[in-house]
């Protein structure tokens, strides 16, 4: 399916990946410490996980108004700076239910006729052959307020973080030293390292790196700022459906935004797809063989196809020749030339796109994990390499948030104070101080096991219990999790369909901006923000706006 | 569903009008008469339904060449009429397995990411619910090989029939007598009549007249002539699909196309869906009534809804208000107001457009009947009326091509040749001298019912059987069928592609020319061709080509 795949979606068998990324929480910290600051703990003990008036938040209706309320242009900076809420534009309770019906039916058609679709889990072969069993992507009816400034500052740094995975990623022995403890509580992180190892003692160079990355937020209601949950480096799931339902959600505005008070252009483009797919062309134009091909590493079932193929099929218009195989399957198939050249059933590689292999669950066997070090062996440009994946890994996101490693990496101090602006509070579990503080205050902390997948994520009582047994226990398996400040995003009323169906709920919503990064050699081809992805949770489930439930595919509309 | 459905695909419950529309046959006559030509018969007569080699009739590959190996701009015309083979430009036998399968992949793919999809029969929601059960509509994986000079007959003759029937339908007592004797035998066929009867009685106008038709035809094996099966005047079927299915196509001839040796331009666009669309609007802007609205009337399961919506979403971009009714709902919510308005839910209706009330089985109860006739008394645009429908009846076709019955309705001779020379020979069964022939070779006959829908046409030995018990049991009977002329079509090696799986097969082929016309009083606002349908057919458990079996959606590749 993808890293940061939404767990409502139809999974792949089993795929624990899927269940984890969404529920994530945190805390802001201070910009230059990791340590808890004091005046966020004082709100943080003050706000209680409850459901906030649904209508102060929206949008008032208007339907007798023909022009929009809103000039989406302008930025929501005072209110959000002072405190206040946002303005409302849209109230979702006075909505009429036949117009909502209405915009049910024509956004379900909108779905099947351009190709906002998944594989029916229900429909055994709806994983592997395309065309059939297929049910539109679960999806908001509308989309989601989110403040423009915001919004701008995510953009803004999407190239810093691109630039920055490019620099840790240079960096091994950052890389395995950070990881080193991990490596020994987690099984699935030491295999990664044991092939960085390998390509460190070779002195294995990878001159021509592609990053196609997607860095998650949500938006704390307190603080409003916006907080980074985690930075995706291989994998990132739905850069094309992300892109259509933008694009419905445009059509919708379009066709009703009269009665609903909304300007259409408060809701950007997206086009995340189209720019995946140009930085995979432009990593096949550097890779300079032209009988080489793309190929996508594939799950040998998978639901979420239909994403995928929204890249391959814009790439198709220019390169025929893409190919699909599995990590078993490059194992059989696939052999080195002495040049390095990577062949995989008589093909040439030029550039492997990862849609596959992040989780532990990808590698049953130990065919897979030659498949792995086979492609990392060769010089085929790997999206990403073994190096841009081990980046993406929460221990070194907390890393990178304590104090002075930032320093190491990026020069330019503005660049590093907007990242820190992103980080939420980030520790390790050897911080005896934050431990102390979380097994008192457990509600305020994430724990984060460093296994990718899993939807293992520790909140509330049972933080507490974790600490305490971990504490007991001895401090070896502290390296396998992390503690992180518990983001309490805004949560409001959302329309959410799914198999034909909407029902209307308190919902939250989580914010990826992608980023394409091509480099070769000394020569950046690509850095840029690629579009993105809104996602949107039922909260009512949980214990302060993230839990269980099913994330919908979203979109942002601008205030 | 619609008119002229393949019976391949999902049909509603016991739609038989599904699967009568595809397996038709007939044989050209004399353009001045509806006796059977001498000529005919002896070619006929020598003619046994049996395979030509494929390869002769097809393309040969040169995947070295890399300019397309056809100019689609030459006419074939002396080829034709010279009676020898189309020139080979592909040979199907000799493509690649694996292009094949990559082919197979690429346009299953496209087809879910591009609205090519029908209702899955094993999903129940999917007739019903948008978005939910959806599968691939069947297509043929690379365009039909088609004559451009049969095609562009085909094409020039659109507005000629389309004018045809605006005549014949102002034409009351014509179409009463036509049908008199059907009327004593036909059940359904009457309780049009009692409509239309009503309509005269009271004097009714239809000053603003809107035909989306749709002609098919078939290209006579040894004679080369395109001969009419049919002339659809409701629900004609996919526009929708048919479009998208020409866009497929084209991509994989862009894509593949040099591995093919095809030029993409020998497929021509296909804008049925829009250009039914446009007439739709127009006929809206006609009514002249801003707070109206366009109605489509419904089956209450419609496993081909998308074909529909790709009409709906093309006038919801102008026109957000379009509904969706059965009969029996208009039944139950319809009222006419004073002024002759036609409110269905509170809405007034500018445009009525059928997609259902064709067939027997949609009038399940009185209630239908009821709406159907409340529908013809408003002054809503009836898309058809009930005179254009009964224009295209079996009976009213067979009628027309009697000697000297164009001529009342066209002025135009060079028009009334056009029109002969697409016409199948047609017999009433009162003809008794060509009941004689049919009994003493069945084989180059075929006997179709009056009814629509039902599968019910008679071919072969069956014939005879029928001809002679309808003897027997006296002449009221005749009435209910009328005798047509076998069309042997060309058969040719196709790959058909089917719920996912892609067999080879030889197949036949039926062409199917849409066409809008528009009129308000004496000016005549829409009168064109308006795109076309290819469909083709496994010929394989046929008596001479057209029988059994599933039909695909196509497009046409011009020679």
């Amino acid at each position: 399916m993808g890293v940061g795949c939404s767990s409502s979606l139809p999974p792949t068998v089993n795929n624990p990946h899927c269940s984890i990324t969404f529920p994530h929480t945190s805390a802001h910290t201070n910009p230059t410490s990791n340590h808890l600051p004091i005046n966020w703990l004082a709100r943080a003990h003050l706000q209680k996980p409850t459901k906030s008036p649904i209508s102060k938040r929206l949008f008032t209706l208007d339907s007798a108004r023909k022009t929009p309320t809103l000039k989406c242009g302008r930025t929501a900076q005072m209110e959000i700076e002072g405190g206040s809420d946002s303005k409302p534009i849209l109230d979702l309770h006075s909505l009429d239910d036949n117009l909502v019906q209405k915009m049910v039916y024509d956004a379900l058609v909108w779905s099947s006729l351009h190709g906002l679709v998944v594989g029916d889990r229900n429909v055994q072969r709806s994983g592997t052959v395309p065309g059939v069993g297929m049910v539109h992507a679960p999806f908001a009816l509308l989309p989601t307020v989110f403040p423009e400034n915001q919004w701008k500052l995510a953009c803004e740094v999407a190239p810093i973080f691109n630039e920055l995975v490019d620099r840790v990623s240079l960096d091994g022995k950052f890389l395995q030293e950070s990881l080193s403890r991990t490596k020994k509580v987690d099984a699935f992180t030491s295999r990664l390292l044991d092939i960085h190892s390998k390509m460190l003692e070779i002195n294995k160079k990878e001159e021509i790196r592609l990053g196609l990355h997607r860095s998650d937020y949500m938006l704390d209601e307190k603080t409003k700022l916006l907080l980074q949950i985690e930075l995706n480096t291989i994998s990132t799931s739905f850069p094309g459906l992300g892109s259509v339902v933008s694009e419905l959600h445009r059509s919708l505005l379009k066709n009703y935004g009269e009665h609903l008070g909304c300007d259409v252009n408060c809701t950007p483009s997206n086009d995340a797809a189209n720019r995946f797919s140009e930085a995979l062309a432009k990593a096949w134009i550097e890779y300079n063989n032209p009988k080489a091909v793309i190929m996508v590493v594939v799950q040998p079932e998978e639901r979420n196809m239909y994403d995928q193929h929204w890249l391959s099929f814009n790439l198709k218009e220019r390169y025929p020749f893409m190919i699909r195989k599995t990590m078993a399957e490059i194992d059989k198939e696939g052999e080195i030339q002495p040049d390095g050249t990577l062949l995989v059933g008589g093909h040439a590689i030029a550039v492997i796109y990862f849609r596959a292999g992040y989780a532990p669950t990808d590698y049953p066997s130990e065919a897979e994990w030659r498949a792995r070090l086979l492609m990392e062996h060769s010089s085929a440009i790997k999206c990403p390499s073994i190096s841009y994946h081990l980046t993406g890994t929460k221990k070194i996101q907390q890393e990178l948030a304590k104090p002075n490693v930032l320093e190491k990496f990026i020069d330019n101090k503005e660049d590093i104070a907007k990242l820190r602006k992103c980080f939420a509070g980030l520790w390790s579990l050897d911080d005896a101080d934050i431990v102390d503080t979380a097994i008192e205050k457990p509600h305020l902390f994430v724990m984060k096991p460093q296994r990718e997948g899993g939807g293992n994520n520790i909140y509330g009582d049972d933080v507490r219990e974790a600490l305490l047994r971990l504490r007991k226990d001895g401090k070896e398996q502290n390296a396998a999790y992390i503690l992180m400040q518990r983001i309490f995003p805004t949560d409001s009323a959302t329309f959410l369909v799914r198999d034909g169906s909407c029902h209307k709920d308190h919902a939250v919503s989580e914010l990826g901006i992608y980023g394409a990064y091509l480099r070769n050699k000394d020569k950046v081809i690509v850095n840029e923000r690629s579009g993105y992805l809104m996602r949107t949770k039922v909260s009512s489930s949980n214990e302060g706006g993230v839990a269980a439930g099913f994330a919908v595919l979203d979109s942002l509309y601008l205030t």
